[in-house]
């Protein structure tokens, strides 16, 4: 039987969701649930992830997928699970799914959001975690007027780190917003934005994170933007720089039905 | 000079505000403040906090007071300490004081919260290490109902644990209530209660939260909680646990000009 898996994870301490060939001690959330559910079958197992988070990114519902015997259906796998997981991984839903639903091939999008700190002098250590002490006060009216550049289809090249080969670096962009409402305090210094996209290239995120810090700091503008994309190459953004991986959080991950209840709301 | 400084820290891994008399190499936040200080003035200095926190419970906003000689007054002190304080620890805010300020003997009440969580299949990992996982929905109409019985002048004795010589163990609470607002998360599991005082015995806070436990749980009502009061002896609470110090923040500390501005508003 397959069950579909939703995951939260303080993702601090691990080298991201995915096992990584040939370096199979590492910690990685894969390989954590991959343990928790070997445990109770007493076989290896594999678990299925929509998406590879980096290293120290967080997540707040992941999706996964893994098959289990028949004969072991009738577990409550999220509370056994969640008995032998570190208490910064959990399963905070598992329901069965048809045998053809796949987390990663089946995913319609995903939503990241990207908070940050702009006092330099202090970080309260609740949300040290979570956010990347970025120590400038931002322009976000300069920042909200740049958003509207990364939306809609683009090649998106110049917002992918190396150490992937993909065939195409075009990707789909739906909405990227200022959410005051998702800060992580109530301080003046606490903000986020939040991307909702049908795909992104390995730190796309992050780099959009790093450009928009620059464009908070009046170092370049929301007209440079369509020229920097335009470079279709990483490496000559040196002025940008990859926002540190602590600040993202991958929020949710969204399935046909997730796509069909967006609209219907 | 003497500093008033207010201090944020996640007290998971430190063993308690306050230095431990003959185990100086347990980490404490007290100490580390102490180092942070020490580094810049190249010798030992003493950092007196308004109140001790026990092993594990977390401050918002403690209070200590610091005295720096005046040749180092211009120093930015907050900046500075939290350069080398670890990411648990943070001064939120440094003053200066009159040099007859004293962050424990001026101090004119406490305010502590304390976190709930009360789904025992799974807890979020990023709220894990400031709520208790208490594994039940609790009955909070009970609770309700408990809650008079602190409030006021008793004797606390009931409350206290032990490893203390205090003389009196008589205290004043003014409020105790049930704040939906500081839920952690905006989730039914996530619960929790709010209590100033002018003070507080040894693991006051987390015996009234154990106590409030047992009543949410249908073991005790509000009707038995005057003669457990009336006992004056924490052993025979049989069926009240200590709530772990997990749960438990030091929110704020009150002085003079606190109370004045909370009648005033």
């Amino acid at each position: 039987m397959r069950l579909r898996l939703t995951v939260a994870y303080v993702g601090t301490h691990y080298c991201g969701w995915q096992i990584q060939e040939g370096k199979k001690n590492l910690p990685t959330v894969q390989a954590a649930l991959e343990a928790a559910f070997a445990r109770v079958l007493c076989a290896p197992v594999r678990v299925h992830g929509a998406g590879r988070t980096d290293a120290g990114v967080h997540a707040d519902a992941q999706v996964a997928h893994v098959d289990i015997p028949e004969n072991r259906a009738h577990l409550d796998w999220r509370a056994i699970c969640n008995k032998s997981l570190p208490s910064d991984i959990c399963l905070t839903d598992v329901r069965p799914v048809p045998s053809d639903f796949h987390a990663r091939f089946d995913a319609r999008g995903k939503i990241y959001t990207y908070h940050f700190w702009q006092e330099a002098a202090f970080m309260p250590p609740r949300i040290a975690p979570f956010a990347w002490n970025c120590g400038f006060y931002l322009d976000w009216d300069a920042i909200a007027r740049a958003l509207p550049c990364f939306c809609g289809r683009h090649d998106f090249a110049s917002l992918q780190n190396r150490g992937t080969d993909i065939q195409s670096t075009e990707r789909v962009v739906r909405r990227v917003e200022i959410r005051p409402d998702l800060a992580l305090l109530p301080h003046r210094a606490s903000a986020a934005i939040q991307v909702e996209g049908e795909g992104f290239l390995k730190q796309m995120v992050r780099n959009m994170a790093g450009i928009l810090f620059a464009v908070g700091r009046g170092r370049i503008s929301a007209d440079d933007i369509p020229a920097l994309l335009e470079l279709r190459d990483r490496s000559r953004l040196a002025s940008c720089v990859t926002a540190p991986a602590c600040g993202l959080t991958l929020t949710r991950v969204l399935y046909e039905e997730d796509l069909q209840n967006i609209e219907n709301s």
